[in-house]
């Protein structure tokens, strides 16, 4: 049995309900002096042998590993770093070389804009009249068909929380002959995933949101391990060749996950994210997700009883849903001001939503027992009206 | 007239002669204050509010502009984050769209491996014929032809030092209707750049060199002023797009430099630069060059006359180096184990080069003396012959 909540493991501010773990986990007690250690003791007094010393041209593989702990990846089978939308580019470039005779990229209209510019992007690079796709997420299963060369889909719907189906959704994928990505940003350390028994090629993630990395966090990459050895990286930084300090004039991939490594690994960050995966240690992710599906269930109960402007967006069913709830208000962004000045952290998602993410390494019932009662107070009595919370920030 | 040497904002082992800011800058004495600030006070305390109250979102941006300052980018005209080999497949992909009627990208044999491999990348992925050149350095000027699409130099080569003449084969280039590229990797806080009056058409650079940024901390890139609205990113993520958070179907680039951002920046990494950046204000680099050139000079003649069994492996006319000066020898990786284990700190590269790098910031003329004695005696007694010194690391 797990021991939950970890609350004492985080810094929360005083009186704060933080329910946007789904967008930027919290800060971990333990990350100031982890990144003090590696400033001070490392960079500062190690300086260029700190890569031997404090093993730095080792930690994205082993914060990787942790990961993989999390997502059913076996050891060996993710590598860390760069962002999510790069992570994003380089599965879908790796995907198409694997299905040359296909024009299609199939994703759906609710996946996260960012993938979807990039495989944009992507498509414009090669420039050889590959197609994306994005139909509604209810009509992507019927929407697999010979035509296509990649699914790439982000599991759980970041406006709505909807999940998508992952063993189904790969199943149709690999039937009709394509490649199968999918985007855990709303999934690694949210919600139980099985990676290998998955049988998808490629996942990708983040790790600043349930997994608490830190504003900037690298993000992941997973290749399924029969394709290691073959998989074509397309962005082919040194830190991906079998030799990079032989300084080879080609390149020539590592035989392992590492070749979908890039570039110099932002070792700061690493760190504080490999201090924040230690909080994982020992955790069970279907306990997390039992512990998810109580408060969630408790939120919408609780909201739905006294906030009856608000509209439930996200599926009611729980296993429907991931770790996340969403109300549309006509008024959301004011509305999310609000809460937030009244110390409930959410946040907007345009055009109309308000979303509130369950994290029960740090959350109880009590919390949103607490947290219902200050939505309720801000809706009951139209405090989002007040001028003050009707201007937009530049980040929204 | 600039405060020179800048030693006392630094934070340097005690007795230890530091020759590889060319590789790792060090340690900035207020980087780890800062760092806590950014943990602590930031996200701790803000958590997702602080990319609108600590000014997250527009921290790139600003880092950018201080880059800028000291390579000759007007204010906008630099993006930075991810890491440098990103920044490489962005510049030569938006390049290549600028030229789709030739094949040929230009590059030279002592160009950064990573850069080629990241231009072997891309050419896999475009797939229609593209071709990577690498004439030996000295022969590039006459390899420009019309054939050429693009060419991508490292304006100083990481192993010798050499330099290249920025403005006469941006000339050359753009006299053979070519686009131009200069990694700075090598230049950025180590010679006088000015790219505006180079009329490159990109640059690219790294920032924890001599910079002073970090392991791992973010690369830039510049865009020519005129070119910034029609530039195209290739690597289009969300950051790059022109309201990031309306949340848009189709990737719309921002009309300003930002367009080469991708995915979410790594704070606390760019928090750490921005602050090693603060140790430039009212630093002259006509100055530091003056300083670099009187440091490497000194290097040379005491290096020369003290060990014999070493060869100059650098230009010796100084106006042809960067900052540094490398040296070959037989055993270079066994004798720069020895130097490191005699508190003179330079780096080998592969196959038989010892790098040592001036950096005037923090390094004085009294320094390359103690440095010289040092060395002379690891190569006077044999030092470097101990079987300890024998073993390579895993990152040499």
């Amino acid at each position: 049995m797990t021991d939950l909540p970890k609350k004492e493991l985080f810094s929360l501010p005083e009186g704060v309900i933080y329910l946007d773990g789904n967008s930027l986990g919290p800060l971990p007690r333990k990350a100031r002096a982890r990144a003090a250690q590696v400033i001070d003791a490392e960079w500062g007094q190690e300086l260029i042998k700190a890569w031997n010393t404090a093993d730095w041209i080792g930690l994205p593989k082993q914060v990787g590993d942790r990961i993989g702990g999390l997502v059913g990846a076996p050891e060996g089978t993710i590598a860390t770093g760069d962002t999510l939308s790069i992570k994003v580019y380089q599965a879908l470039a790796a995907a198409l070389k694997m299905r040359l005779d296909r024009k299609v990229i199939l994703s759906d209209s609710g996946n996260f804009p960012s993938d979807l510019y990039m495989a944009e992007g992507l498509i414009e690079t090669i420039d050889k009249g590959l197609e994306l796709r994005t139909p509604a997420p209810e009509a992507v299963l019927e929407a697999i068909t010979d035509e296509v060369a990649v699914v790439m889909l982000t599991q759980v719907d970041y406006r709505t929380g909807r999940m998508h189906d992952m063993q189904a959704l790969t199943r149709a994928a690999h039937a009709a002959g394509a490649v199968m990505i999918w985007d855990l940003a709303h999934s690694a350390g949210a919600v139980p995933v099985d990676l290998m028994a998955s049988e998808a090629e490629f996942a990708v993630g983040c790790t600043y949101k349930y997994l608490n990395g830190g504003p900037g966090a690298p993000a992941f990459i997973y290749v399924r391990p029969d394709l290691i050895e073959t998989v074509e990286p397309a962005l082919s930084g040194w830190m991906g060749h079998d030799a990079p300090f032989a300084m080879e004039r080609h390149y020539r991939p590592a035989m392992t996950t590492e070749r979908l490594r890039i570039g110099t690994p932002p070792i700061v960050q690493l760190s504080i994210l490999e201090e924040a995966m230690n909080i994982w240690e020992g955790v069970d992710m279907a306990e997390i997700r039992a512990a998810s599906i109580e408060l969630s269930e408790l939120f919408i109960r609780e909201i739905e009883a006294r906030c009856p402007d608000l509209t439930l967006a996200s599926p009611r069913d729980p296993q429907q849903r991931g770790s996340q709830v969403s109300f549309a208000f006509d008024n959301s962004y004011p509305a999310m001001q609000a809460l937030i000045a009244h110390d409930v952290i959410g946040d907007f998602r345009a055009p109309d939503i308000m979303r509130f993410g369950f994290t029960p390494l740090y959350l109880d019932a009590d919390d949103i027992r607490v947290a219902a009662g200050r939505i309720e107070r801000v809706f009951r009595d139209g405090l989002w009206r007040d001028p003050a919370y009707q201007t937009r920030s530049r980040v929204t």
